[in-house]
């Protein structure tokens, strides 16, 4: 496989790999795509029964077509999101929710006026992604909660290739509102799960650090709600700004 | 983070991150629970909620306890599964299947085999994992298939960063046998899914490498499918023995 320049090491690589909505007119040559779709297969499945599958749309009509769907999906879904969510009040009341931040570099605007304005670009331009992708699970038996553990590892696992190899992605669900529309453009058979939309690009722009809650907000010691002595970020880590939920 | 030493490059540790079932008896110290629970979350979720969890069992009466339950739950679905999905037979007729294998080193046993007496010893030894972690989901709507890409990324990011520290681990749904008891030990609220039972140790004794079908079996080019030229394994890439399903 084609090493980054310089390698990423795999616990930096990590840490490192962010949700990238903007990005570059390049586009993802088929040699990353492969190296990509590669790191996908490697990651576990039920029984090692290896049901995911990876449908990869960059040029041509169908490709433009799916674009499209999601485009109108995504602008649709975003739009009511943006209303019923707030976050048109939150991009008036810039840096509101920054004074709860911890990050050694406090933004002026908040964390959530910051997503608004990411998502409207993001959305604005969907339709011109350089590769778009559906990571896909071939079920064999009646829809579960855990039948994710087959098909999103692989995702996770694309998009830290994507890191490794220059890029940058992020997943939505977007699919959902034109599913229809879409199998029968792409052909996917009805006991397929489409497990996702994943975007892919080299990023544009600058783009700040992963935030996170801190460590102990995740971490239970054995019963639930008990956080270890040992659940401490590592010195210097940026928190997200939002207010721990319970 | 403490890195590796020698530092494992990102897509190379994507590539050779595989199932661990065989452990020694070390302990996983708090600094590497701590970094593998850190790499977790840095994956995403969904509109980046947070709501993973992630139940970490060492020592001590109430995790000597949980292992104990998932013991007797793996121990049944195993020997359920053992005889159900023709293993014993396999273990027979060891080299039948090995037959389909493109591996450069091909095993005089069968893939099968090799899995049933894996999958003997982890179970038989599986009360006695240095480190058992229940990844989870804070719910906020009803269950979807979905639901699982807000945390099983988070799972594939501890099994990557557990190979960067020297560890590995292996993911399976034994908790569902015994999900009751299970909340009720460790005080799982009734709106948490467990997504998952992860084992976690340093590996003992010999690992053959990740093997998977070719790469040209899971990627579709814009239709279901159909694929692109472009999907091929890079030389020498070790194949599954199991023969393509469709």
């Amino acid at each position: 496989m084609n090493a980054a320049d310089p390698p990423i090491d795999l616990l930096d690589g990590i840490a490192t790999t962010r949700s990238i909505r903007r990005y570059t007119d390049d586009p993802v040559p088929e040699g990353a795509l492969r190296d990509i779709c590669f790191a996908a297969t490697r990651a576990p499945s039920g029984s090692n029964r290896q049901s995911f599958r990876f449908i990869v749309l960059t040029n041509g009509s169908v490709a433009s077509e799916a674009k499209q769907l999601i485009a109108g999906a995504a602008r649709s879904i975003w739009a009511n999101k943006r209303s019923a969510d707030g976050y048109d009040q939150a991009q008036n009341a810039g840096g509101e929710e920054g004074e709860n931040e911890t990050s050694t570099r406090r933004s002026t605007t908040s964390a959530k006026d910051r997503l608004a304005r990411s998502m409207d670009e993001y959305v604005a331009r969907i339709d011109k992604v350089p590769a778009l992708i559906f990571p896909c699970l071939i079920r064999h038996r009646a829809p579960t909660s855990t039948e994710g553990a087959s098909v999103y590892p692989a995702m996770q696992n694309m998009l830290l290739a994507a890191r490794a190899l220059g890029f940058g992605g992020v997943t939505t669900m977007w699919h959902l509102l034109v599913e229809d529309e879409l199998r029968s453009l792409l052909h996917i058979p009805a006991d397929v799960f489409i497990a996702a939309t994943l975007t892919l690009g080299r990023p544009a722009g600058g783009h700040g650090p992963v935030r996170r809650r801190p460590l102990s907000h995740f971490v239970y010691d054995g019963v639930w709600g008990q956080t270890p002595a040992w659940a401490v970020d590592p010195p210097g880590t940026p928190h997200t700004g939002l207010p721990p939920a319970r």
